[in-house]
């Protein structure tokens, strides 16, 4: 997505080898119309796909997986990043590691906003190491919920996150894909819309 | 707003006094649909207040704050719910106190993302004891930010909250009025738009 690449090239910040700091349009300010664009080309993408439901994980990935389910005229789910299990039993739960972070955290999503009926599009700000992803599959997984793809806004392609969701036979679909982040540039591979 | 009140009648849960459970919409699922709606009412109440920014908190803020500022056709930036203060200086942070939870937390914004120069609309989905709403408005201030008003999804007009934010001389816009919220049966009051 054009739009994309200029906005990174323009506003992102490379600190360091490997990481991309996107927070003045992506994580932490948000703009909503290059968000409304993000959520225009996924929904066209899976237009075809009759998916029920977006799946994303609060914080960063609310705003684009909202866009894409109004153009797909679904609704939302967002799972819960919970550091504590205080929450019911009717709760799908799923292990995520970061290694970023070093730990490992739990998510979940209400069983009863996911079911067997359901066709799901993921939908994430970010795929680095594909960890965050693989935990939202599981808990869809565990309501016997059919992954459909993955919707990614940015795309690190020299993580191999990409490469774990394409093994479990999953379409990954990256408006950005980065394929390095050295000496202070981003460097582009061709996205996939 | 009628389609609010009349969702909160149709899929709202009443858990016990004085708790209404809405994750079929607004906290958990999202109805993009509802929320764009919502976005457009609160940017034509403040549509000539030349607001700068949208502000709210994670998670369930984002999606009213979001479109509000889609139609207000100005940046959104949300509050991180921070446990450990792992970040550096340049944030603003304020305490918030959970009277539901029994905890205090930190939330915080990057000092990059508001300034003197902004006109602020707080956006929020729930007003009950307006301690989110109080913390928000603090960043605010430290960052010189003028806050024009609060734009709440559902306020429980039994609790305190819009009495605290008025008394701070602030123009509160809820969009649903609880009055009570007894015997399973949620009472409204009329609402501000």
């Amino acid at each position: 997505m054009k739009e994309l690449r200029e906005r990174i090239e323009a506003d992102g910040h490379v600190l360091g080898e490997g990481v991309l700091k996107v927070d003045s349009f992506v994580t932490h300010q948000v703009d909503p119309v290059l968000m409304e664009q993000i959520g225009r080309v996924f929904a066209k993408v899976f237009a075809e796909a009759k998916i029920t439901k977006v799946v994303t994980i609060e914080a960063s990935g609310i705003a684009p997986a909202l866009y894409a389910a109004q153009y797909l005229q679904v609704p939302m789910v967002f799972a819960r990043k919970s550091k504590s299990l205080t929450m019911n039993e009717e709760l799908l739960t799923a292990e995520v590691y970061s290694f970023t972070k070093q730990v490992t955290s739990t998510i979940s999503i209400s069983r009863k906003f996911l079911s067997a009926e359901d066709n799901v599009l993921i939908v994430d700000d970010f795929l680095a190491n594909g960890q965050a992803a693989k935990g939202l599959i599981e808990l869809c997984r565990q309501a016997g919920a059919h992954v459909e793809g993955i919707g990614i806004v940015i795309e690190k392609s020299f993580q191999d996150g990409r490469e774990l969701l394409e093994a479990m036979g999953l379409k990954v679909v990256s408006l950005a894909r980065i394929k390095s982040l050295s000496e202070g540039k981003v460097e582009f591979l061709e996205e996939d819309a």
